[in-house]
């Protein structure tokens, strides 16, 4: 009832290794696959250009999985998305992926809104108004 | 002083993203090349068959990495590791990355040792006692 | 006309590289993905056991592709699939990736049905002949 | 003899597929991994900066490669780089895997010296005059 949002995801063949199983960092890059498409249903994009031209983007602060069962070649994931808490220009949020009703891991990732320097570095900015307030509504209750 | 290995993964062209910088994923592809690099430099390796044949590997429980500063195109960084704990099948090694003095980042790793089926699954089996021995020499004093 | 598949990919955020485009590798990844889509629509999946319950699959021989205008991070693009030829066992198949109506890459992909032997290597073996049947029809008139 | 360069790489667990062998786009990973190193040895970059500030780089036109033999986790092999041609703009180089005495693959990639536009697109440029001299000086002989 909390979840934000939620896409299928499905294990490609460059995703498996050789144990027959999907590689552990293909869940991560699931994760923000499906973050991207949450942030395109609010209307917004991952990378953005503010009004000064400059570059816009949610760098990772932290990234966590566990991982509880095995996921397959062709298999089709649930992955669900909750928004766990927004900050000024933080945002975090928590991941679970499914086959079927079989819960095969869960994460989180915690970004920080950031203007991209051309030269060099980072400096972390406001999450823009219109998309905190979008994200606020869905902050999952604790 | 209670590393117990380190080795050097430069950032590939094909590590970085649009933003310019290393992507997040490719710290934990580092980390599993470093385990890998570590196992072998204990005469051993991630994939092995036991004696009926059957391959043992060691997927992941957990993974985990915090990101403290960017890293960038052609950079050199020194991952170390540290032997945090090691179970009757589990392993937890910490692992942290260096561009000269500054660090990058920091993570985690839980592994279990398993005996991958070929039809379907996995089931954790004893870590062989050799290297477990090994292993146990390394494990940093909390 | 001869077109015998279609699908439409994304570019994620981490198929991009630091001069802002898709990064190259990116149009094999996809080709291999919807080859695979196209194979599921004709009944059957890239990796299958036989009756004596050995894998086979699908290794490539040659893969090439050319690159005609750049792509970028959530770009749609729709990917045609061609059936250039089918051999007794190899098949060659030819892409090509559109944004909208410019035409973004091509590329072919040879592949050749193996068996995989568990110990090492691998032999090439016929085509299933409801597939290679499924295939033929398939074959676009020179 | 007319090898201009040759280096090392490592086939990774996450490089390897379910049927136990290279994901064939780790050939391609490794001629750019390894063709960067040979431009760094001849003291430059694959990403620079012209004296304008704008970014210069050197996409795709073309890249092609033929897979000879089935390589494994762990697999070290040896890829050696040679010049086949050198245009105003454009340069094409040939790869070889081998492991041991064993040729893997071969390829080769075209790819045209380019300014980035931030905005959009791509339009190329001379090959830098320094840069060009090496390169005519290590064209393989017809």
């Amino acid at each position: 009832m909390s979840v934000a949002f939620s896409s299928v995801r499905r294990v490609e063949f460059a995703d498996t290794d050789m144990a027959g199983l999907i590689h552990f960092t293909t869940f991560y890059r699931m994760m923000e696959s499906v973050e991207h498409e949450f942030l395109r249903s609010l209307g917004t994009s991952v990378v953005q250009r503010n009004e000064a031209g400059h570059m816009v983007g949610w760098p990772r602060l932290a990234t966590e999985c566990e991982f509880h069962a095995p996921a397959y070649f062709e298999d089709e994931l649930e992955v669900t998305v909750r928004v766990a808490s927004v900050g000024r220009s933080s945002l975090l949020l928590g991941y679970e992926f499914h086959r079927g009703e079989l819960r095969i891991a869960h994460g989180r990732m915690k970004t920080v809104c950031c203007r991209v320097h051309e030269s060099d570095g980072l400096s972390s900015v406001d999450i823009p108004a219109e998309l905190r307030s979008r994200l606020d509504e869905l902050v999952e209750p604790e």
